[in-house]
C-alpha cells in the first residue's frame, strides 16, 4: 500500500494535514501514516518534529488545533517525501526549485502530485508556473488546489470552498476524495494552468482595491477596479495559453471570483496598499513594518507581468496591471489610478 | 428634431437627468429640450416642478446637486412623454404598470425606451421583467441599464461602470453614448435579459451575504455564498430564457459581478439581513425601523423565485436562494445556512 506525503508545514500545510490525516482513515486505499516533511527547527528548546510527534500539534504555525496521530512530522526531505504515492505540496514558493532539486530521482514516475502553493515563478519565457516547475523536475502528473482558504478558518472548520485544476480529471477527483470535508468544499476542473494563474494575478487586483479603500473610493468604484481587474486576469489567462480564446467559466469557480473577492475586502495585499495610499511609504518599507520583512506578492507579480506585457507591446491592454506596477515602483501617483480605468478597453 | 423624456425624476432619476442634458448637447442628435416628468409635489409650500425649473436642483431627491438648464421639469406625464423619440424609464417598479397604461396609444411605435428600473414584476408565468411590461404595453423597442450605480456617486462624479443590454445593438450604442461620460463608463451587450435578471437576484444573495455578515462568519465563508449566489443567478436565468445552455459572459460585466459585489458588501439587502441575524426581528419590522416602510428587495425576490422553483421541481437545485426565503419567511433559523450550502450541487 502506497503512503501519502505533505511536503511541508507551515499554516496552511499543517491545517490540510489535518484533513487528510482523518480521510486518508476512510478512503482506505492509502497506509494510515501520512508523513509529513516538516524543516527541523527548535521552539523552546525542543525540536518541532519532537513536538508534533509528541503532542500531535504544531505549536508553531498552528497552534491550538491538533493534528491527527497518523501525522508523522519527519525532518529529512527524502525520507518524507521518497517513494510517496501522493505528494502534497506546499511550502512557500521561492523554495520550490531547491526542493524539488533535492528531490529528484526519488519520486516514482506514477507518484501524483498536487500544488497548494500560491504564487508564480521567475521563468525564461517571463513567467513558470509552480506547477511546471514540479512537473518538470519530477516528471509526475501535478494538480493544483486553489480558492480563498485561510488556513485558521479551515483548521477551525468554518465553511469555504476550493477548486482542483487537474489535467487528468482522475487524478483531481482522488484528490478531492482526499481532500474534501462537509466544510471543505471541492470541484474539480481541467483547466489546470487558469486555476493556478487565478492564485498569483488576483493579488494584483488586490493591489488596486487597497488603493481605492486608501483613497476612500465609493463602493462602486471598488467595484467596478475589482471587475476590471478580473477581465484582465482573463485577458492575461487567453495571452499565457497562447490560445485565440479560452472558456471562461473557470473565473466563475472558487478559485476566480470567490478568492478574489476574499482577496480585494480581506487580503494583505490590500491592507499594504491602503496603508501605502494613506502612509506614502514604499511597499518595502511597509513590508519591513506590517510584514516582518515578508515579500507581498502581489506587487511582485505586477513586476513580473509589466516586464511580459511590456516585451508584447500590450501595456494598453491591461491598464489596470500597468498602473499598480507604476504606482508601486515608479513613483506613479496613486490618485491616477481611476484616470487609468477611463480609458480601459472593456469601454470600447 | 425628436426630443428626449426622462420619465422619472428620484435620485437616480435626477442624476441621469445630469448627464442628459449635458450629452444631449454634445450629440445634436435631439432637441436641446430634455423633459423630465416629475410627479408633482410641494416642498416648503412651492411646488417640486417650478423649484427645479427655477433653481435647477431637485431639492427633495438630489440636493447639493445642479440639473443642466435644458432639462425641464414638466408634471403632466402625456405632456412630458407623448411624442418623446427617447424615453428613459427610472420609477419605482410598483409604477411601471400603471404608467404604461396611461401613455399606451400616445408614444410611437418608432421610439425607443431604456429602463433603469431594477426589480421585477409578478407575471402569468411567475415573473415578467419591468422591460417586458414596457415592451408589451407599449410596442416600442426597450433597453436596459443595470450596474452598481448609487445615484449619488455617479452625480459626484465617482468612476463607475455600467451595462446595456439591447437586442439591438444599435439602439444600445445610441443610449451608450446619451448617458456615458468619462466617469460613467459604459459597455454594451445584447443579451437584455441576463443584464435585467442580474439586476433583481443579486438582491437575494445580497440577503445571504448579509446573513453571514449576521453570523460573523469568516471572509471565505462569505466569498464562498456570494459565489454561489452568483451560480445560481446563472442557473435561474438559464432556466428563464428556456435554453439548454446560455452564454456566462454577461455575468461578468458590470451588471453581473461588479453589481453583486457591491450589493453584498454595502447594499441595504444586506444591511438589513445582518440586523433581521442580530436581532431575530421580523423582515416586516425592520422595513418599518430601517427602510422607512420601503420594501426591501431580496427577500420579495427570493419569494418570487421560488414560488416558480417549487412549482416545476428545481428547489434542490437552488439552496441558497431556497435557504434565504425559508429564513425570511418560514421561520428557518438563520444558523442553518451553511448547512443549507454544504450539499449544493455545484460540488457534485
Amino acid at each position: 500500500m502506497g503512503f501519502i506525503c505533505i511536503v511541508g508545514s507551515g499554516n496552511w500545510g499543517s491545517a490540510v494535514a489535518r484533513i487528510v490525516g482523518r480521510n486518508v482513515q476512510l478512503l482506505q486505499r492509502f497506509a494510515p501514516m501520512v508523513k509529513m516533511w516538516v524543516k527541523e527547527e527548535h521552539v523552546d528548546c525542543r525540536k518541532l518534529t519532537d513536538i508534533i510527534n509528541t503532542e500531535h500539534e504544531n505549536i508553531k504555525y498552528l497552534p491550538g488545533y491538533k493534528l491527527p496521530e497518523n501525522v508523522v512530522a519527519v525532518p529529512q526531505l527524502l525520507e518524507a517525501a521518497g517513494g510517496a504515492d501522493l505528494l502534497v505540496f506546499v511550502v512557500p514558493h521561492q523554495f520550490i526549485q531547491k526542493l524539488c532539486d533535492d528531490l529528484s530521482g526519488c519520486v516514482s514516475s506514477n507518484a501524483l502530485g498536487i500544488s497548494l502553493i500560491k504564487g508564480i515563478d521567475e521563468g525564461p519565457g517571463g513567467l513558470q508556473l509552480i506547477s511546471d516547475v514540479i512537473r518538470h523536475k519530477l516528471g509526475i502528473d501535478v494538480s493544483v488546489l486553489m480558492g480563498p482558504n485561510i488556513a485558521n478558518e479551515v483548521a477551525a472548520d468554518e465553511f469555504c470552498e476550493s477548486t482542483i485544476g487537474s489535467r487528468v480529471v482522475e487524478n483531481g477527483l482522488l484528490f478531492k476524495q482526499l481532500l474534501q470535508t462537509p466544510n471543505f468544499r471541492i470541484k474539480v476542473v481541467d483547466d489546470t494552468d487558469t486555476v493556478e494563474l487565478c492564485g498569483a494575478l488576483k493579488n494584483i487586483v488586490a493591489v488596486g482595491a487597497g488603493f481605492c479603500d486608501g483613497l476612500q473610493c465609493g463602493d462602486n468604484t471598488k467595484a467596478a477596479v475589482i471587475r476590471l481587474g478580473l477581465m484582465e486576469m482573463i485577458a492575461f489567462a487567453k495571452l499565457f495559453s497562447n490560445k485565440v480564446s479560452i472558456s471562461t467559466d473557470t473565473f466563475l469557480e472558487s478559485c476566480g471570483v470567490a478568492d478574489l473577492i476574499a482577496t480585494c475586502y480581506a487580503g494583505r495585499n490590500r491592507r499594504v496598499a491602503e496603508a501605502f495610499t494613506k502612509t506614502g511609504k514604499s511597499i518595502v518599507d511597509l513590508e519591513t513594518e506590517m510584514l516582518n520583512g515578508q515579500k507581498l506578492q502581489g506587487p511582485a507579480t505586477s513586476a513580473q507581468v509589466f516586464h511580459i506585457l511590456q516585451q508584447r507591446g500590450l501595456l494598453s491592454k491591461f491598464p489596470l496591471f500597468t498602473a499598480v506596477y507604476q504606482i508601486c515602483f515608479q513613483g506613479r501617483p496613486v490618485s491616477e489610478l481611476v484616470s487609468c480605468l477611463q480609458i480601459h478597453p472593456e469601454y470600447r
